[in-house]
């Protein structure tokens, strides 16, 4: 994409970004101020922003008083260019754009599956246009119909069952972040000219995998031309460069706002743009043609927009994952691969619009923790954690090493390098329902089905560790494989029919993909284990003599207490069931990964297992991702950590997360903590610990 | 498929068929009654059918007065469910069932592509519904679509050009023979209790292959309850197995019916029809409910309705197949491989046909001829054939050994076991125009553009042989692999776009699959290379050093007149082109095949190809198929034919045609000719010749 040097960007320190190919980081590297001082320099909300947030807070309130959902497209199908401009207060805004013509009102998207569609217009009271269902069931198909069309019995059973749970097979996968940044800083018409170039480049041999791509780098050219007509629709041409602190925030709120217009994704994070745009708003800053307060009115307004990113939604989903999450996760921080943080005033603006618009679980400000981040910084999120409990930070140290400089947050663990990976969201497999498959021989401890292979069931009255183990090892490696398998269908089909055309058009050609899959009931498999082989567990059988219930007799060690005897069950489970994951062929190639990050789905889960040999009973809730179950770490906050820190990144490294309250009290009561109080009932603010052994 | 013996089998023969699986040609071979008789059994047609076929004549009629397009739909999208049943004259059809809810009305189908389908409607004066474009642009792609954003300039630049030729890019492939026979014998239920049994036992191992096959399994099964809808909406039950001559033949019919309602490809053939048919004619007249008069009139109105058989196309299809072909080709006759001949009563019947509706180029009357053809059939084809010049004949001895006794041929030359074997359907190259690449090094003749690579052009004022060959065997090699290619792309995108449900869902789940090519201008560069060998070839260039033409001083030995100088360089060629194209991976591992057989196109291929070394004028058509150039086979019939017998089979398997007229008075007055008059204007009534060395 070699260029001469636009107007636009005069005043930057030129660079591979800006003469050899498309390089944000680059851009970043070689012009971003960090900052070391303090918050002093904050404005507080124009007034305008405080018009404008009342405006929207009334909306808000609105939304709530109609149970919810304040309007709902029903005709219109939901594409970057579907509909025409919509503003809260033109007169207002010093950033536009909305999902649809109104503010709140969710868009129509059928493209992952008109039932669901259908769903969450029916249960919210408006009704879908008979055409536009007519279209989706004769004329195209859904990514939810291709799923079901290839779904062999026994995955549709094991998804019925809950061994295999929350699989994106019928809403968007989401968890890919587009580059939005690229939009600001080069503008459509560079982008389409190093798109061309990708088309251009590409094999020649016409082989299925080959084909596809060049079809898709095809749809990827369409989208960016939708995306430069959605600028229009608003009034800017953003073929150009961002010329300014305003269009820059401007045009990658476009690029984001397409993403969402587009898809309707379990997770539709935002990328790491603060750093990148405080080089905009430094630039205007040095010229004098911003102040201060008009570069937080800016943030503040673009926070805003996202605050009022949603989706419609069916009751069933919000169920699982505890609310309406958008995930619209934002990574703040972090350290360069030299060494130096990254940590700019735009990083204060940021978490400052949690002290000006208020405390709100969207946007995810995720702060990329670091012992290299500027104490002052450190500070400013203490305090701003303890104020909103709307922070969530993450092992910025840990995963450079894996990821550069230059990645971000998708939903709430999962880190990729913008622009240039991405992941297949896998959902999770339940392995405490696992563990009761293998002791009852493949047959649901609930539904009394034969669901897994009919291996042969422990008879005995007292459960043998050894024999329990082999058993659940073989009932672990036929779940990895319809695990894996069910997931190959779901990527295959989404890319088939609800490709995300504008956000990987934000990306390099030759995308790294995480084939990710994740666990759920690590603690309570530990336990139950331990509870085998170091206490006496007694099964409890049915008429049938399906073990359905297990009495533990004496005391075990119990995962949380950094007792290694049960905490090495836990690492052994975790390396055991991913290399099990990796013995099977993963769709394009995808390298597999791991979570262990239900936040709010473990109820669920729970929901869904039987009684367990660790002496949690029927529906009770699995701990959230890995925590300890709840009470059962009884030697303080320190030997809990220390247990969770055990579990091994290398096999888990789509991240490691523990759900972790804090009493602001019990650290003290001055400002020295850096750690706020972490508000367990929002979605989106555990503390997320990546870590390795 | 394990199954009791239905009732409607009764009087059967059972076997495999009727007890392990779905086997028509095993059902063929235990009970049909070959018969040796001549054709004085025979009924003229009924009263009936003479009204109904009055009727069907006046629409006829109507048509060409309308200027060739009675009809079009414009806003119902066809598919096989999509209209009510509609009638010629209801009281009248023995046989019922219209493409659309009127006779002769074109169907609407834009899967293949929407803007051919808008531009069939408006070159006959119709306007497409602009709902149904909006969709077809915005939420369906179409297959036309997904291969131009796969294309590579390149292919676009060879398309234009013309060395590329007649693509299934923005038309229907064809070319598929859905097992009709089965709809009749099993029934619908029978159909997909076996389809299911497929689904069960495909591989479970989530390959990208493995999904596609799974999905494609199941878009299968939705097409087989829509046959039963189709059923239905003309009153009939055909779930359940044909009980009756009549029914089987409208259950068969509703077999063809769906297929042409949900594709309008090149070439939409019956496949081999008439023996099975007759076995439930003879069973219903050995039972005394039915007569030869009515009989024949089921026969005579079936036939009718393949007349009937129409489809939206552009001009330029029109002129690319000079005409409207639909290629409803049926394979008649034949012998099994046990060398007993399968003529029946009802091989007469169809062919009888001729003479009472008269003669037809629609449905294309294939005769599988061998030596062991009863002598009364022979004599009767050879007399229908001088009466109607409406028969094709081909060799069933040679194909036989390819392809076994139940093969049928689609289109005109290309044979396929019905229902267990597939084409993807691969126009053609034109080697002619790659010959003058050869020598311009890639640049266009006509043109000027630089199509192919930049190889050295040859610069000497007189053709050297040796340095044109092996230039030329260079440009081939780029032909060929750009060519597989290309083909590669269109049918990629056929099956994601465009799939044959119902036709493959008449098909067993592990088909053979012919990757078809092809090649045009055999007999051109046969001369040429000759007129370069043995006489003197002089290059005229224009301004730019591009050869335009040639002048030829002396003579040279031309193909098509069993001269082996210039004979074994048109095998050469065919071979080496051949074993070219079987280098380069091909779509869903089809096995490549090639076809010799322009029969119209060779007049288009010519206008776009220059002047050729063999002193062919710019524009002047190439010869069809594998024939000599007009005019050139001066040595009489045997050594035309001789020379066109030297070609390969094995290199040129999808078929060699030979369109060779003979004046019946030159071969005598009596009725012993068994080959008749060919009418050459005729598309499909060329002398189809497949022979092997």
């Amino acid at each position: 994409m070699s260029t001469h040097f636009a107007v636009e960007w005069e005043g930057f320190k030129p660079g591979r970004w800006s003469n050899t190919s498309v390089n944000v980081r680059d851009f970043i590297k070689k012009n971003y101020t960090p900052y070391d001082g303090d918050e002093s320099f904050l404005s507080p909300p124009s007034e305008t922003t405080r018009k404008l947030w009342d405006e929207v807070l009334d909306l808000f309130e609105e939304e709530r008083a109609k149970g919810g959902v304040l309007d709902m497209d029903t005709k219109i199908i939901s594409t970057i260019t579907s509909h025409p401009a919509g503003y809260i207060d033109k007169d207002l805004e010093k950033i536009v754009g909305l999902q649809t013509d109104k503010p709140l009102k969710r868009s129509l998207q059928p493209f992952g599956g008109i039932r669901m569609a259908v769903n969450a217009c029916k249960q919210n009271g408006y009704e879908v246009d008979p055409e536009v269902i007519d279209l989706f069931t004769k004329y195209r198909k859904t990514h939810n119909q291709g799923v079901f069309d290839a779904y062999t019995p026994e995955m549709k059973l094991a998804r019925h069952a809950g061994i295999i749970t929350g699989l994106p097979d019928a809403y968007g996968r989401g968890r890919i972040i587009g580059d939005y940044r690229r939009v600001a800083l080069y503008g459509i018409d560079l982008l389409k000219k190093d798109k061309q170039e990708q088309i251009d480049t590409s094999l020649v041999r016409m082989t299925s995998k080959n084909i596809r791509l060049r079809e898709e780098l095809a749809e990827q050219m369409r989208a960016l031309d939708d995306l430069a007509k959605l600028g229009e629709i608003y009034g800017f041409d953003i073929r150009k460069p961002a010329a300014n602190a305003r269009e820059a925030v401007q045009w990658l709120y476009f690029g984001y706002l397409a993403a969402v217009k587009e898809q309707n994704g379990a997770a539709m994070s935002l990328g790491r743009t603060s750093t990148f745009l405080d080089i905009y708003i430094q630039r205007d800053l040095d010229k004098g043609i911003l102040t201060e307060e008009q570069a937080q009115e800016l943030i503040d307004h673009f926070i805003m927009k996202l605050r009022m990113v949603k989706f419609a939604r069916t009751p069933e989903y919000n169920a699982l994952f505890s609310g309406d999450p958008t995930w619209v996760t934002e990574s703040i921080g972090g350290v360069t691969i030299d060494g130096e943080h990254m940590v700019t005033k735009n990083s204060f603006r940021y978490l400052h619009t949690l002290e000006n618009l208020g405390p709100a679980p969207e946007p995810n400000m995720t702060v990329l923790w670091s012992q290299k981040l500027p104490q002052a910084f450190k500070r400013y999120c203490a305090r701003i954690s303890i104020e909103t409990s709307s922070i969530q930070y993450e092992n910025d140290d840990m995963m450079r090493a894996t990821h550069g400089d230059d990645y971000a947050i998708a939903c709430c663990v999962s880190s990729m390098r913008i622009g240039k990976e991405m992941q297949f969201f896998g959902a999770r497999a339940n392995l405490a329902k696992c563990l009761l498959y293998a002791i009852n021989g493949g047959v649901d401890e609930k539904s009394k089905e034969q669901v897994g292979p009919k291996y042969r069931p422990i008879t005995s009255e007292y459960l043998d560790f050894g024999e329990v183990m082999e058993r659940y090892d073989d009932m672990m490696e036929w779940l990895a494989s319809l695990y894996v398998n069910t997931l190959n269908i779901i990527h295959f089909m989404h890319d088939k029919y609800c490709y995300e055309k504008i956000q990987m058009a934000l990306h390099d050609r030759d995308v790294k993909r995480y084939f990710a899959t994740g666990i759920a009931g690590l603690s309570v498999v530990a336990d139950s284990l331990s509870a085998i082989k170091y206490a006496k567990v007694k099964c409890i059988r049915d008429e049938d003599g399906i073990v359905t219930d297990y009495e533990v007799e004496g005391d075990y060690p119990k995962y949380g207490n950094n007792d290694d005897r049960v905490d090495q069950l836990a690492v052994d489970l975790v390396r055991s069931f991913m290399n099990k994951v990796r013995k099977h062929h993963t769709y394009r190639d995808g390298v597999p990964t791991m979570s262990i990050l239900t936040i709010t789905s473990n109820v669920v889960y729970g929901k869904k297992t039987g009684s367990t040999p660790d002496g949690r009973k029927i529906g009770v809730p699995l701990a959230p991702g890995a925590n300890p179950m709840h009470g059962r770490d009884t030697h303080g906050a320190a030997a809990s950590l220390s247990s969770v820190a055990k579990l091994p990144f290398r096999h888990a490294q789509d991240g490691i997360s523990n759900t972790f309250s804090i009493i602001p009290d019990a650290l003290g009561k001055d400002d020295k903590v850096f750690m706020g109080d972490i508000d367990i009932e929002s979605i989106a603010k555990s503390v997320e610990a990546n870590i390795d052994v």
